[in-house]
């Protein structure tokens, strides 16, 4: 960089940091662009950029490639969650918390609701609508036999094919002959689980964890250990390598690409070692990939399983979060469990409709996911940027939110003396949903937790939503 | 009936019965009407009656409503199985058991094949595949939202709303709120059988029983206590009652509408007292209904759930025999275990795709449903009665099979010093496929026995498979 005369951009730089102080610039807004600052304040490129740069290189705000400069959220990452001494047996659901689901599931489904709990955006602007319309349309009328076909595995080829070319995305390499489809990825969990454990064993969950895997462990007689599970971080591998060492547990769950609730990943290098943990101690590792392919920055960081030698991880996913919410297509890769799991297909639900199978098939094969996927991209983390600046502005001094790398999904954390059931209680009340942190916990840890989705658009409502979450928060605090 | 001289029409009941007995008129072929014979001859109508009458009397004929006489079949009904003393736990699959059962799958999947054992029409005559196309083709132009949105419990109301209300036409006054959508008939019982029991529970299942429960059973680690199954008399009630009595069961699965392999139901009287005995000792009955709208004669009879008072009863079916194989649209209707079953069905595979339960609803709605029922009864009927009297013409002297009442199933018992699963292995290597009767029970009873599927229509690859499989049996004696 040439020299610039430092009052010229250090006073732009004075005068951003004071918008961005006093909230005229909020976290999540985007700077003017280099060429329409230059031009407007008659200042050459050189010099706005070196006070973007300045303001980059204090942490007040990031560059994002082709997009821009955009301002931080001053939020903390949550802190490690304390954990307690004992395991956790995993619990029947306890009548409130059964309650509050259902609560939160009836209020999903009025259109009076400001839905900032549902993890799937309910707008059909977020999905290649038209196309898969056309496409279902189509293959109705040039494939009638597709309804009335007896559908039986392994389901549509083509589906397969493209399933695994997909894959390649994520650094894996897998052949169609071993990808079972599933009535989308929580079936996909389910048999995996069945595969590799009997009622009874352990089995590592993160902690936090996506609630319907806590159910799941439940409903199959496991018992649930938590693991530490830390923003940005993942799974607390030393934690996990203790319990394998020990032979406590006899297989392990993880998120480990777009975490559900905290919408961070674990780094790659960790993923490696995970796999490498999976082999040495021969214990099959279920990896939940749903978020993976929605990770902001591209080339995708590679999952679990593409470092795994000896089919020791069994990957589970699905399109429900990223293409067709509706079509219900899921699919595992299960190793050397392959042949168990897809008896435990049979025998739990024999197989899928081929026909949805071949509408999906049909899209992925125009080559339309890869752009669809692109935007969505933008689209989410734009979304959340939004929703972080919101919490930054609106919740109570001390709240802390994840930073996530992708999906949709921030985990936050309030100030001590915060009670997330209550919050969630008191929102049901004035028409809003969220997802309480005791919900991602077997033993109720997470308490002071919510978690919150930013798959809807922002509208005022979801704004004014916001703020009223903010200030029932700040209420519990006296 | 006035007067008629004896000589005329018993001259003609002998010459028919001769016509019988070598052949010129096989079993399951109609005789030509009243009124073309009586035209044919210069007869009476009352006198060609008559002749018929005496026929039937004799059992060689039957009458059928609207349809005319029809040569009975000679094949006697199988025996009662026998019973080893034991009771058998539910045996992991052997190594050989799966070998066959991928061997056929894969057979089946092969155009070439001539396909004895798919217990499902592969040919789309058999459905409305014209009317159900254009549903879909519709649905996806005119809601294309159903295909991106999150489709969540409970389901589309109009296709629960159909549900129930075709349900009366098997005895049923159901509720669309306790209604559950489930991925085909299979997840539905898998779901009822993990909501009624824990793993080293004990179930009755019947004898011979679809083999898929017998899998099923296995992979929820379940003991199968077989209870003695009669053609035409379904479950004996005399010995499960015994097991009630004994605390022995945690459940009771049975299928007593057109049961699969029999093709014959228990009588209605029975299922009364099923009900009856499912209350009185508390003892959850998981009732297969998914051939019970293929019962033949009509009005239809009763469910076991249509006597059911205090919900100890779990009705489980879907449209893929009846209409759909492709949607692979079950429910489950599970009485007191709904909320259970529920959050099963949650963490076990969350949701069906709205859009088919939709394209299936509206069709419904249309009242197409109820005549297209009455078609595809017609058309099984005969179906099973070519197959009966196919085996009668070709299997080996001694061959007893089930005279089914619904569906396109049938159960046939070969002579001593038979073994069905050599047949199945022989049949295989000439491109045949059947079901042998081992894989209906855990213990490997009925091993002398097949079944065989009359789905598909009826050419002469058909007839000459059959004629095979009778060359190949009597080659087994000898």
């Amino acid at each position: 960089m040439p020299d610039i005369p430092p009052s010229l951009y250090r006073s732009l730089a004075e005068e951003l940091r004071a918008a961005i102080g006093d909230g005229r610039l909020p976290a999540g807004s985007r700077l003017p662009s280099v060429r329409e600052t230059a031009r407007n304040r008659n200042l050459s490129i050189n010099t706005v950029l070196a006070a973007y740069r300045q303001l980059e290189a204090r942490g007040q705000v990031e560059a994002r490639p082709q997009s821009g400069y955009f301002v931080r959220s001053r939020l903390a990452e949550p802190a490690a969650p304390p954990m307690s001494a004992r395991s956790a047996r995993a619990q029947p659901a306890e009548a409130a918390v059964l309650d509050r689901i259902e609560a939160v599931f009836a209020a999903q489904s009025d259109p009076a609701t400001i839905d900032l709990s549902l993890a799937c955006a309910k707008s059909s602007d977020f999905y290649p609508g038209k196309q898969l319309s056309r496409l279902a349309a189509d293959t109705a009328r040039r494939q009638p036999e597709l309804l009335t076909d007896y559908s039986l595995p392994p389901g549509p080829l083509r589906l397969r094919r493209e399933i695994c070319r997909h894959a390649h995305d994520l650094g894996m390499t897998l052949a169609p002959e071993n990808v079972l489809l599933t009535n989308g990825c929580m079936e996909a969990l389910q048999l995996a689980l069945r595969g590799v454990t009997r009622p009874g064993d352990a089995i590592a969950l993160e902690s936090p964890t996506y609630f319907n895997l806590i159910s799941l462990a439940d409903h199959l007689g496991l018992r649930a250990i938590e693991v530490p599970t830390h923003p940005g971080q993942g799974m607390s591998l030393d934690a996990l390598e203790l319990l394998l060492s020990e032979k406590r547990v006899q297989a392990v769950v993880t998120m480990p690409s777009v975490h559900n609730p905290l919408g961070t990943s674990m780094p790659t290098a960790a993923k490696e070692r995970l796999a490498t943990l999976a082999q040495t101690w021969r214990v099959p590792v279920i990896e939940d990939a749903l978020y993976a392919e929605l990770q902001y920055a591209t080339p995708l960081q590679p999952t679990v399983k593409a470092f795994d030698r000896d089919g020791w991880v069994i990957l589970c996913t699905s399109y429900s979060k990223t293409l067709a919410p509706g079509f219900r297509v899921g699919w595992l890769e299960a190793g050397r469990f392959r042949r168990r799991v897809a008896a435990l297909k049979l025998s739990g639900s024999l197989a899928q409709p081929a026909f949805l199978g071949e509408v999906l098939g049909a899209f992925l094969e125009t080559g339309g996911y890869a752009q669809h996927l692109r935007r969505l991209r933008r689209v989410y983390a734009a979304q959340v940027d939004r929703l972080r600046g919101l919490i930054d502005a609106f919740f109570p001094a001390g709240t802390r939110a994840t930073d996530p790398d992708g999906g949709f999904l921030v985990w936050v954390e309030l100030p001590e003396g915060c009670d997330g059931d209550r919050l969630c209680d008191d929102a049901l009340a004035r028409g809003i949903t969220l997802t309480p942190g005791s919900l991602f916990s077997p033993s109720g840890r997470h308490a002071r937790h919510i978690r919150l989705s930013a798959c809807h658009h922002f509208s005022e409502r979801q704004v004014h939503a916001l703020l009223t979450l903010g200030e029932l928060a700040k209420g519990q605090l006296g």
